[in-house]
């Protein structure tokens, strides 16, 4: 996977065997040589990539949901999400998921950045757009399976919500740096 | 894993396969109904939980690293952190890898709080500790293989990092939330 000659720290890879192919994850395991010449084994996820959309309602208001996450046995408050489809640009993706999950278009969307959520065994990237300008053009289409509950929140709540630790979703909690309200910036 | 029957948008558990056991990672591949009666596959792993430390090393400076991330291909920067052993309590993890990976002890720890940092297919948990009144005991002390450095940057540095997308890993995005400097609080 890498072989960065410019890099000291970099680990050469020996060879890659694909381990597990579901449904939804696929997880290698290379032999890699380190920087250090110990020879060791690497174990990760090969993932397209997602998005996360930041859904402004207004100044003071977001879109959020709350959807089961079965790894966790509970369901979550987050912001809208969803994996890329192969060859689909992450714009496209944000759109789609956006409609798909919520029922709504937006007019102006931003790319706030993206952030990688599980470097030590995963190649995942989100990517984070805000949606502004907000219309609502249809009810939800989920998959089959697909459960979550679409809310709207202040975004003083939100970010309450993240300081008292009832949102622990880290990419939902990289979501309260657009905006920060008046009594935040001032602290 | 779950059968909270107060939880409308639970998913219940029909059986439960160990699919892939590594050395690093546990893959579990579990066939649920959802609550739309929606049979489906639910694939996941089971993570024993990481901390992350953030070392102050005084008001204006932070203790930083270089890592490489195999699943990256490339050299992260990020806060010390690492998996926690089985029944180790988190906090002495923290300790624990701090001194590991830094040679640095703490007189003084804060608790910052925990984030679910990849919740579509891992249960991992990162607990978030501050490390103040730090002194230098020795050098670091890796396992083999494992090769990173360690350097200390301004604080500032590191906003900066996070604004213009040096900075990607999450959990160190997350670290930036303890301290705002003047500037930014200024916003």
């Amino acid at each position: 996977m890498s072989d960065d000659s410019d890099d000291p720290l970099a680990e050469r890879t020996l060879d890659s065997r694909l381990a597990f192919e579901g449904v939804f994850l696929r997880l290698f395991v290379d032999h890699v040589q380190s920087a250090d010449g110990h020879q060791g084994t690497r174990e990760y996820l090969r993932h397209p990539g997602a998005v996360m959309i930041i859904p402004l309602l207004d100044a003071e208001h977001v879109l959020l949901e709350r959807q089961f996450r079965y790894p966790l046995g509970r369901s979550i408050v987050e912001f809208p999400a969803g994996k890329i489809d192969p060859g689909e640009p992450p714009f496209e993706c944000a759109r789609r998921e956006l409609l798909e999950e919520t029922g709504y278009t937006a007019r102006r969307w931003s790319y706030l950045g993206g952030l990688h959520n599980a470097i030590a065994y995963s190649d995942e990237k989100i990517e984070i757009y805000l949606a502004e300008d907000l219309e609502r053009t249809g009810d939800a289409t989920l998959d089959a399976g697909e459960t979550l509950e679409v809310f709207e929140a202040p975004w003083h709540q939100l970010l309450e919500w993240v300081r008292d630790g009832s949102v622990t979703d880290v990419k939902t909690m990289r979501g309260e740096w657009p905006r920060r309200p008046p009594s935040d910036a001032a602290r």
